[in-house]
Parts: C-alpha cells; structure tokens; sequence
C-alpha cells in the first residue's frame, strides 16, 4: 500500500508539537491529501485558534474547527475553568495530576477526529502527543493512545490508525524534526504559553520546555525571533 | 470490597435500556450512590430529553445533562442531522452501516460520562447498550466497550469501571430484569420510537424490536398502556 495515495487528518492546536507534525504529515501523505481539524473547546486562550488558523493557511490544508462544548460544562480544570489558575512549576503533591488536565481530553479529540475521518473516508489520525515530555498527563502515553485506536477500529468498524510521530522523541529532537520538514516558518506562529502571552511569558513550564528544546537543538525559537521583530 | 460503598454513573438516554440499568443500578449500588448524565447532542427528538428528566425524577436521582455540539458539527448521520432522513427495515446494502449510526457516539458518550465520574469520585460507568441486538452498530459491542475501557482508564490513570448489564441479554430478558428491579413504572415514561412519537408509531425498527420483547416475555409495555390510555 502507497501511504501518499491515502488521506490523513491531523489534529492541529496551533501550538509547536501538532504544527511540526501537520509538516510530518504533508511530507509522509502527500500535499493534497491531508487536512488539519481543530478543536474549540473552551480553552482559557483563543489565540490557540487564531494559530492554528494561520498555520493551517501558511501549509496550505484545508482545516475544520470543531466546537466542544462538554468540557467547559463538565468543569473543574484550569484550561477551561476561568475560575482556576494553571498550576506553575509542576504540582506540589506529586500524587496527582496537575489541574491543568482535562479529564480524556485527547480521548475525546482523537475519537472526534476519528468520526470526521470516517465520514470523509480519511483513514489516518494524526496527533502531536509525546510521552516524553507528557508533563503528567496519562492521556499522552503510547498504551492509552494503543487502547483507544483499538477501541476507534472496534467501535466504527473501520481500519483507522493514530499517528503520533513524536511520541518518543525529546523536545530538541522535535525541533530537529521540524527542520526537516520544513515546518519552521510555521512555528513562527504557533502558540505554547500556558500564559497565553504573545511574545511568549517565558516563565511557564511550557515556555520553558519549549525554550529548552530550541537551546538543545542549537536553534533559535523563530516565534521567538518574529515576537522580538515586531 | 463492598459495591454498595462505590458511586454510579449511569448514562441515561430517556429510554427502554438505559432506564433498566438505571433501576438496576439503584439495586446494585444502592440508593444515594447513584447519578445520572444524559447527552444532549443534537438529537433529532428532543423529547428524549424530557423523557430522561422525567425518569430520573421518578427514579429520586441527580442528573445531570451535559451538552455536545460536536456530533451536529460533522453531520452526515440522520439522528443528528435534519436533511437526512432514518432508514426504515435495515439497510439496502447490508455491508454498510445504517444511516442512523453516528461514527463514535458511544465511545464519546461513555468517555465524557468517566471524564465526569473522574471529576465527582464515581469509579462506576454504566451504560445500556447490548449487543444481542444491536442493529448494526459496532460501538454497541463487548470487544469495543472493553478497548473503551482499558483506553479510559490508562488516558485517566482511574480505575474506572464500565458495566453493561445488558450486554448479552435478548429483549424479552431485558423486560424481566425491568420487573425485577422495579423499572416498570418508569418504564411508561421511557422513549423508543425513531420517529420521536408518542404514543410510539409502532412501525420503526425501534418500536418493532421493544414491542417484540415485550411480547416475548409476555408483559404489557407500560408505555403502551399509558399512551393508549391518555
């Protein structure tokens, strides 16, 4: 089977990890046969859409923006609860999870990715989620998203397979990745701050993760570069 | 471990199935550990939803009604989308799935009920769906329900249970376990009918397959008697 005669979906964000895998994507599938679907679901920034927009527009794939409105309704996390600040700096009681998780959110992102697939007869999920850096969020790890491509199969009847083609890399190898692809244009204008800021704040673990990785990889962040330009 | 000290979440629809299992849960779990979440997603008859309310009240437990705008969204399925019409007598084409079938309804429905039992402390999920009877529908089935499962609990890192007392029961069985758990009343309020009537049209697959049941355990439908009556 040729994978560039098949079609794939990529779940974008906006932010460095889904945007460098959308570039993954067009180079493994093939332009013309993949397209990027974005999740409104509440989230504490909207410049996430904004983002993932742009960069949607910028690699030329034709994107659909799905509204969620559960999760705001289920409440109880700080990514949709605006009465909730994100925890900074891990989380005091290592025990549990950070309040920044939103119970089966990339559960419910890839199942609803997964139902759009189907009905445009995409076959192929693509998702940015990495173990490595899974910052305690069990949702990101290769046996839940192995359970639940078992489960998409299984319960829509049909041979679609999850792609997460970060899954074990570190953020520097990512950023390598990006390179390759050609997807550092497009990270000009992808989003990470948990702070929502633009430049970003540099201080919030994500801020800093992602820093991290650019300085391993001896690259500079051009999100970084186009914020201090402008 | 005593159940009767764990709480249930029963994902409650407002009809036949879903209403046993509430019942049967009241039984199992015991009073005051059991809630109810019903989806409003769009679905064409609304007054399911009144049904649901209306049951659960009967019922003396809490329910609560999450919204999904997601299913209506993607469109291309006859119960979320009004310019497609439900198949009537199975399909012309027996290798494809009804039109009715809404790619991943249960898997999203039974992963926001565990994102809400995550949330509330409720270690148990428990869904209507069988698989004797199935219709057609392939997220309705045990192999998909215990992928679900194992994907819910790892992506949560919760040991969340799903159960599905019907799961391998016939109709005319379901009747007998709604008599022996006390649904019976609960049951004239219960909706079935595809074409969203009341008294039900008694034509649809759906009506067909509830009347059949009752015939075979050879107990009048109460809603039936109810309807007829008023």
């Amino acid at each position: 089977m040729n994978p560039k005669t098949q079609k794939a979906l990529v779940v974008l964000s906006g932010g460095q990890d889904s945007t460098t895998c959308l570039y993954w994507a067009l180079q493994r599938f093939g332009r013309g046969n993949v397209s990027a679907v974005t999740f409104d679901y509440g989230q504490r920034h909207r410049i996430e859409l904004d983002c993932a927009r742009k960069i949607a527009a910028l690699a030329g794939v034709p994107q659909t923006v799905l509204p969620i409105d559960t999760f705001a309704a289920i409440g109880g996390n700080a990514l949709t609860d605006a009465a909730i600040a994100p925890q900074q700096g891990g989380n005091a009681d290592e025990s549990t999870l950070p309040n920044t998780f939103v119970p089966g959110r990339n559960l419910i992102f890839l199942t609803f990715a997964a139902a759009l697939a189907y009905t445009r007869g995409e076959a192929h999920i693509v998702t940015g989620v990495a173990q490595t850096d899974y910052s305690g969020y069990p949702d990101c790890r290769e046996n839940t998203l192995k359970a639940l491509e078992l489960a998409i199969r299984l319960g829509m009847d049909a041979p679609l397979t999850l792609h997460a083609p970060l899954m074990y890399m570190s953020k520097a190898e990512t950023v390598r990745l990006a390179q390759e692809v050609g997807a550092m244009e497009a990270l000009a204008w992808s989003h990470t701050c948990y702070n929502g800021a633009v430049p970003p704040c540099g201080e919030c673990d994500s801020c800093r993760l992602r820093a991290r990785g650019f300085a391993e990889a001896g690259v500079a962040d051009p999100l970084v570069e186009r914020t201090a330009r402008s």
